[in-house]
């Protein structure tokens, strides 16, 4: 699928995640794209825990993630982002490896979109008991939970479509500025 | 091009940047790709300054960017990307604008590389003089700053391929983990 109409596709949608396997290579090629990806001199702060043990998977969504996030656990995978704000740059209060990781991640779901696959990027969830429970060293944060799923219908397109009708975006006047920052009136 | 593709294709590619006149259009559908991204509840915390006077774009580079970043005054189109910490949630100190920066500049970056641009993400500049130069409101940070060019040579792939083929990132197995972080032996 060409590049453009994945990144217009993608969608947040963990109302659609079955429980069906999700292949092995499939999970490697995700991975592959976020290990490619850019970031600040090539620190690469990323870590990935890929959680596949269903009895796992269901303890971690019960106990640490939102409410919201529950339906998680219809997911056969969730991989779990973590970087080491130690491992990047910080520059003026601004700690890169949470950009970094952002670069990594948006190459995941790409990845997975363009491999039929839903997913839904997470941050409701207690970073202290997904640390606990899969033992991330005090130095490393847990950034992001991604549920990765076939969709519960026929096809990608057929879960997104909703989800897309409905998207809300700033229009680009709201959000682009050419050579300044519009004066205030 | 397949996304999967333009993932492994994508290279910072600041020494290639050609002062070719790059098309409007061809701007907006990298700030469109940039719209559509995902973000933390949806905040959208980001701010694109598409800096294409040359003039400008010239004394910004000469007065605010690190000396190894001066090439990039031979792009004629520098993106400024900023983003609001008010504007997103902050989990634990982790201010997520940061990593909703990145999911959006990913898709710039992978937009511009399909339609045969070079690319390359710069966080080496003053922020305060920036800041000033564009006109920044006090409580937006200006995170990245990304040069937009036609690639001086024939192609993006002939501009691409020495840089690839010295490309280095860690294996996957040192940044991924299956189930659990690995015992300290």
């Amino acid at each position: 699928m060409e590049i453009i109409d994945v990144i217009h596709q993608r969608a947040s949608l963990k109302t659609c995640l079955s429980p069906r396997e999700v292949e092995a290579e499939k999970i490697t090629k995700i991975l592959e794209a976020a290990r490619v990806a850019p970031s600040a001199r090539n620190f690469q702060p990323w870590r990935f825990i890929v959680v596949n043990n269903k009895k796992l998977l269901e303890t971690l969504v019960k106990n640490a993630f939102s409410d919201v996030n529950h339906v998680a656990q219809n997911a056969p995978v969730i991989i779990f982002v973590c970087g080491n704000p130690g491992e990047d740059v910080t520059i003026g209060g601004k700690e890169y490896y949470l950009f970094d990781l952002g670069l990594a991640v948006e190459n995941m779901v790409l990845a997975a979109t363009s491999l039929g696959l839903v997913t839904h990027i997470m941050a409701g969830f207690s970073e202290d008991l997904v640390k606990e429970q899969l033992g991330i060293p005090l130095q490393y944060r847990c950034v992001a939970a991604i549920p990765l799923a076939y969709p519960d219908c026929k096809t990608y397109e057929e879960a997104a479509q909703d989800r897309l009708k409905q998207r809300t975006r700033k229009d680009l006047k709201e959000i682009v500025y050419t050579n300044s920052w519009p004066k205030l009136a």
